[in-house]
């Protein structure tokens, strides 16, 4: 740092120091972004080109130099030199849920700050169509494929294997354990929130599963019905709802466990939008949260802070999932030998308070 | 149609039928695409490279085919071929709230049935980002580009205009009526559901406004108080609650309605967002809805019809202002001297089952 306070005059450094060029935007240089960051022109290039082999505080240090600049690199240029793209391909299946919107937040952040783009391809579901897309990033146009909650990798992972071509999953466990995943703990925070309402002093716990064709909805129960059985608690089918991750099932669920002979004290939905379905279904039985019935949910979507009560849920690290696969897909793009990862990021319980003990303790 | 009935054989017809070319994945061919729609070579490739005079059963025939057929554009022959990128910047704030999705989903299917690819970009509402994202994306990495609800236009759209670089703004005024926008009937939605309201037999309605520095707001605002006027109803300034778009505001916006000495019989929240937020203030005050407050919202995010009661609201189309946007776009790129187009898309009102007739009518 001492050596950026040592430079004499920084002629570029606010925004009426730049000269604007034919079409009226800035035309700020690598050169002046160097001399702003106090660093050689190839060190610039070297993090613009997001290679190795620079100190981690430098890189920090032209990357803040580059946004104050408005620095703008010539993609063109930047793509006829590496042999690269500098863009890589993103499939979703659909966009308008806040799960996938935190996501898609951390990927494009991290990308963003790497200076590549991000092409983006929905499936809405067809099976058909996320081969295709798939068929045709993998020909040039990327360099490296992000995939959340992929529907027909049987379809085209071997492909991406064969080729070598560079590929992260995102929220899903892959074919086997060669495959590059980043997930996190959901057996883990199944069974940390259902400690937490056996701690609290509840017996009849109801669960609401998601779909269960879906690898996480079965580690939510699977976590939920080991924290039972640690307490030696018995695991009442009858307090299990299956439910989809809408929140209509989340309504339906809860009318169905409340009318048990026994009801449950509490509820956990394997969602946040599910849960909202059960506060409203509690609500509708003229009973009050959380004095008389606990509501827990599983993601923390933004929504989850700002319902009456704020819900008590288990936080998945959304944007991190985002940034980490980021990560691991640039290093890949970086050194094609690089080793492939599987990470697994924590799920943390987010107490607020949808969650009390219960009346009769 | 005929012509296609009179196909001989059409061995290409089924997946079977494909070649697997060596990655694995088919290599169907233009030919095969202009043997299985019963068309000439020149006529897919019209299609493909998205060029006018095709007539638009065979267009459908032909893309009908390409996706039957799995067939795949080689996009950088396209490229080289048309000197364009086949790309389209899009620029967000942000993806995690339903109201954009059901935009983006709207863009990406008209765009992908033209075979051009979506180049991501999200402020975060940082404003120096979307100047820099646009000083990037008119460097010929895109042929045009899409804004959502832009923010800090003054920075570069006589840019955009000053070098032609075809542009659409979605959701947004423009600075004046000669920039090319997709926009809906807020007005007339506001007006709509208070008149709905009104008719119900509704005489004192509250009113909880968006982010009062957006048009959207604004109309919205000002079409509930022509409805009023129109109908001979006084315009109470303590019914009018200015709140932010967000849940929680919902919440204490109808708090604060529903302590006044004269209370109102329905709430109108500016977006089904808050309107959730009403819906669980007013069951805390331990009233139901509709029997004893009615509640509207406005947008008809996926969401509004599945709470319960299912929220009465005003419809955007947001899907079709992708898909309008997407239109225009892509016929300013095929064609720069295309006059500038102002698209008002309509608002509908969608009935179901959060309001009622007052209490005491």
């Amino acid at each position: 740092m001492s050596k950026k306070l040592e430079q004499p005059t920084q002629t570029l450094k606010t925004p009426r120091g730049r000269r604007p060029n034919g079409n009226g935007l800035s035309s700020t240089t690598i050169m002046d972004v160097a001399r702003e960051a106090g660093v050689s022109y190839a060190t610039v290039s070297r993090v613009v080109n997001n290679k190795e082999y620079v100190k981690s505080d430098t890189r920090e240090r032209v990357l803040k130099a580059i946004t104050s600049l408005g620095y703008v690199v010539n993609q063109q240029a930047r793509s006829l030199a590496g042999g690269r793209s500098y863009a890589v391909g993103l499939l979703v299946r659909d966009l308008g849920s806040s799960y996938m919107g935190e996501i898609v937040r951390g990927i494009d952040e991290s990308l963003s700050a790497a200076q590549y783009n991000l092409m983006l391809y929905t499936t809405h579901r067809r099976k058909i169509k996320e081969r295709i897309y798939v068929n045709n990033l993998i020909q040039g146009m990327t360099d490296g494929l992000l995939l959340v909650l992929p529907e027909n990798l049987e379809a085209y992972l071997e492909t991406l294997d064969q080729t070598n071509f560079p590929y992260v999953l995102i929220d899903h466990q892959g074919l086997d354990e060669r495959t590059p995943v980043v997930i996190t703990t959901n057996w883990q925070g199944g069974y940390d929130a259902t400690r937490y309402l056996i701690e609290l002093g509840h017996r009849r716990i109801g669960f609401l599963t998601g779909m269960m064709d879906m690898r996480s909805s079965q580690d939510r129960l699977s976590g939920y019905q080991a924290a039972l059985r640690d307490h030696g608690l018995p695991a009442d089918p009858q307090l299990v709802y299956e439910g989809t991750y809408y929140q209509p099932e989340g309504y339906a669920g809860a009318q169905s466990l409340l009318r048990l002979p026994e009801p449950p004290t509490a509820i956990f939905a394997s969602n946040d939008v599910m849960a909202f379905g059960v506060m409203e279904a509690v609500r509708d039985a003229g009973l009050r949260i959380p004095s008389d019935i606990s509501v827990i949910g599983f993601d923390n979507i933004a929504q989850a802070s700002q319902v009456a009560p704020p819900l008590t849920t288990v936080a998945q690290p959304l944007e991190q999932l985002g940034r980490e696969a980021v990560r691991m897909l640039l290093a890949r793009i970086n050194n094609p030998e690089q080793p492939i990862a599987r990470t697994i990021l924590p799920t943390t319980l987010i107490i607020r308070q949808s969650c009390d003990v219960p009346r009769n303790v």
